[in-house]
């Protein structure tokens, strides 16, 4: 079949690699139908991490299921389906909690060996899945696959975010950085109670693309006085990082209200940050990492886009054919586009 | 000043009476703009309690401040406020928990001795407010009075009714009654992490305004069948019952799923119900009632209004001078318009 | 293997009957150690429903996998687990929410038909387990059995009231009905985080009961008296019916404070129950039926019982070998005893 | 009037100072008959801020109002109450959501302006109280003012820190410092649903204190493997930071698990913490900030200590008179006793 894989330099191609076939009983085959490039497929590819040359990258996909493993209970060929970006066992301590990132046998799609020994990804005609059961969603059968293959992880990524903020109905929430999962955060914080929800990012073009969508906009100049003018002072209720390291985290600490939350779903590297531990103190301050999870949100997650009260196709710029993939990490690469997918 | 009174056999008229004053140093009074006409007007009208001839009605209100007693704190002469329908001590076991409605200390604005001892209402030039620094809410600079008069009551009964539902976001919502109440609760709902509201409400136009407002609407006869498609037959995760009575009470059990949750915010007489405990218990429901409590949940309001998520005066139908009041109240009564508001 | 068997008069006896075998790949085989009599299993021999002569009663039990099926992944021979009362698949829309009750594949072990599909009970040598990945729950090494055999049940139920409950710190609690339920109830209601539980029972044993492991104990004539004082007169914040019926539910609303919660785990019967909805509205009272579940509790349960923190066997009145469980239940049918367990 | 004042060399001296009068029409003034010596008065005596020679120290406090200003409402001359250990004008926004500590009318009673403008201490006889109505409480007639004494910030803070970190049902807790903070957090995190509490403490008898009291407790080398017996290898659930600074986070974060939450009610000083943010959102950590605030949970913890849930008069060392506080303050300091009170 044909696949976009690692090209050994920091790059993608196309490549005719082995169709992949079930191995274990939990298994499932998928042929894809959309997958999507995305922010950490960039990074895997400037800082990869045990993925050899020719892996198949990608982890965000929807498609059709094409065969099962004798133990699959929940799903059948020809089944609609959506996946999460990583794999969880269902059954675990950590799984049982609603925790799947944490168990012991995730494997993350198309990316190395950074997140969990290495699974081959999803920008290709077929997939392979383990624990299918667990890690498939069956989709609603009107939902466009423009908008599904977003379930898995980016909107997945910006509901946790917040969900993990506790919102309290009207509340300010203040996103930092309008890339795709900032857009989607802004989006269901919107469906999920928040009253104001300003979004911060540099980018005149990811600004409009968030006002479109109901959101207020301002660049990291204007960022505090937008918040303050509509807080009365008091500053945002919760802050949502979706740049991460020390900027994203100094500019969310700089607009969060006093007793508020900050939740980080940008990448952290190694080296740490200093954190203003007495300001924290003294203004209780709550902070709080977040990854996505639509093994565990997925009933909420496809509710809200059945009934169109999320839209997270807004977000895509452009679908392109497998064949023109690797333009599109370019584009991606570039900040020229904001989210490209790809029509298998 | 003017006001709307009770005629003493059912209806209203128009009268001159003495203004009020203040008659302790915690009282506020505040010259109304806008005054609306409620269900529950209608209701004490038909049951008159405690109520005699001559009694100044209406208990929505909105308005500026001109004379504050001498232990009021956070209000001036001026402010532009909103007030709660009922009042509250703001510092009893009961009001530190957020529980007004329960306080011993609770009046109702123009409704006789039906729901406390007697205290004048608010369709009239000026009303007393006691309490004012608990009962009344000042305004955002910029939101309009027809929205604001609604905060408190009709919105905060169908806020209320939401945050009793506890929702999970996604899920699906019944609204039992296409009044002012139900129509505001389908937008709270939707404001709050909803995915489809189905309102349920015999007259057409009722279900077109909840429709033109984002709602999924069925008839009484349509609505277990559209509830059963939208939630692949499970039946709805919250319903609210916004029409009372053994009425409203049988159709929330006939739609809501098994361990989902009845919210009550319509209007319950002596006789009570006939409750079918051994469905309730094989499927674990959860039956609450809930009154509105813009004390406990005004800033929240007015920050959801501020922000456009929601706009209250999408339920109004007309706007009368107070010597149109009359006639409003007869349409209403006579289900002609949904809801009337007296620009004072 | 010998089992307890309902002898088609309302009695049980003990009988040989065949080993129960591996049926499906789900399954396993668990020696039962030890059994529980459940005041279930009382109501289910009065009042037999789908229950022919011969069947095996039972449906609390701890012991140990003695085999498993071929698709059973969390489990091996020699596991020492406590079951649930009833199956679930652990897959489905309602499993993934945590409500294994409403499970479409539910069986509940040794009642007959009365809530599912019949299923052989455990009050044997014995017992076949389907979905045993989700249905047993393996046991920390150092538990007693006489505790653990009752976690799949009596303490589920127990804990699945007081959740339902939504105590806040400190919250006087009342507990109506001093039987199993309602003193392990008291236990977890205690340990969660109440102030005062109050226990409201005639028999003056359980009283004592209640009162030797921290209660406050009430005789029904007592309790509004006792529950005023501690409240300083507005009631109890959450009052849980252990007792079910009519009776139960009115006991319950006349101790319940205004906004304040019942919570029923008694059983009822067709024919329903006139609520007072004028109250209930007035008063703004939640009414909430729950059912216990230790597939999605088991954790919780196990660590408060690990640690200490509850002991649920101090409600074990008497440990009797399989051949005496026929007194043993006849003692527990006289109210002679509080709870019997049958060591296999 | 005597009191324990600043010597203006980091000690205490008793003096004869002028009684305080009402000074607004919201003050009470309260007979002090009990104060307790806190570790905030031994640091602000080692760091004073805005601390004049001869300013009156202590901010726990219990006894009774002899005088009340014209519009306090909630209170009369007799009543028996504890203090807050800091005011809030309880109308405020801030107040109105239940965050008195981010009240602009904050002082803090005896700590000169460390905290917000400078107010007289309560370790005198009598001592004046702003926002009467909202800065003390009425006490349940038989509650011992030995325990009444520390509800206003010893156990609030304890109760704070169990709150933040959101328990569920059986969690295992860690508290790191068995200083009166760590040992209520303990008893807090007991009657409030914890699982195991471990309390990690240098000092043998600060750990045996919290053996007595139903903790498990470990030596910092210790803590790992405890925990990790414990959790099965995971790791504490919530770690609460009772000793602050770069110590008490990274003592904490080595103890908490992936996806737990740590909760820090130690003193923070400028200069900050160096967090590793790459494990924290791998890991999906949150990291809280707590201050007790009586005034929001009053009524929790005085319904804990009134049913005997809790005593807080468990870590009380020593009661003294006020002439012989000096010598109470030196032994705390040298870390001889563990909690002095005062009897004035």
């Amino acid at each position: 079949m044909r696949a976009v894989v690692f090209d050994g330099t920091a790059g993608v191609r196309l490549e005719t690699v082995p169709e992949p076939r079930i191995d274990s009983p939990e298994d499932a085959i998928v042929r894809v139908r959309r997958a999507a490039v995305c922010g950490t497929d960039l990074h895997v590819l400037a800082h990869p991490h045990g993925l050899p040359e020719g892996s198949v990258l990608g982890h965000e996909f929807a498609g059709d299921v094409v065969a099962v493993g004798s133990e699959v209970r929940a799903l059948s060929s020809g089944d609609r389906v959506a996946g999460a970006d990583y794999t969880a066992c269902g059954r675990c301590w950590w799984c049982r909690h609603g925790d799947h990132w944490e168990c012991p046998h995730r494997q993350f799609f198309g990316t190395g060996s950074a997140f969990g020994p290495p699974l081959p990804g999803c920008q290709a005609e077929f997939v392979r899945v383990p624990f299918a059961d667990t890690v498939l969603r069956t989709l609603p059968p009107d939902l466009p696959l423009d908008a599904a293959v977003l379930v898995g992880d980016t909107l997945a990524t910006g509901f946790a975010s917040v969900q993990r903020a506790d919102l309290r109905p009207g509340d300010t929430v203040v996103v930092v950085g309008g890339g795709p999962v900032g857009q989607l955060t802004s989006l269901v914080a919107q469906a999920c109670g928040a009253g104001s929800v300003v979004l911060v990012e540099p980018v005149a073009s990811r600004r409009e693309a968030a006002v479109a969508e109901g959101a207020v906009a301002a660049t990291p100049e204007e960022a505090q006085a937008v918040v303050e003018r509509i807080t009365d002072g008091r500053g945002a209720d919760a802050v949502v990082d979706a740049v991460g390291g020390a900027t994203g985290l100094d500019t969310a600490l700089g607009l969060v209200r006093r007793r508020g939350t900050v939740v980080s779903v940008g990448l952290h590297l190694p080296g740490g940050w200093r954190m203003p531990t007495d300001r924290a103190f003294a203004d209780e301050l709550t902070l709080r990492f977040a990854i996505g999870d639509v093994m565990r949100d997925g009933d909420s997650l496809l509710a809200l886009l059945r009934s169109g009260a999320i839209d997270p196709a807004s977000v895509v710029s452009e679908v392109v054919p497998l064949t023109a993939a690797p333009e599109a990490y370019e584009r991606m690469a570039g900040r020229h586009t904001l989210k490209a997918l790809i029509a298998v």
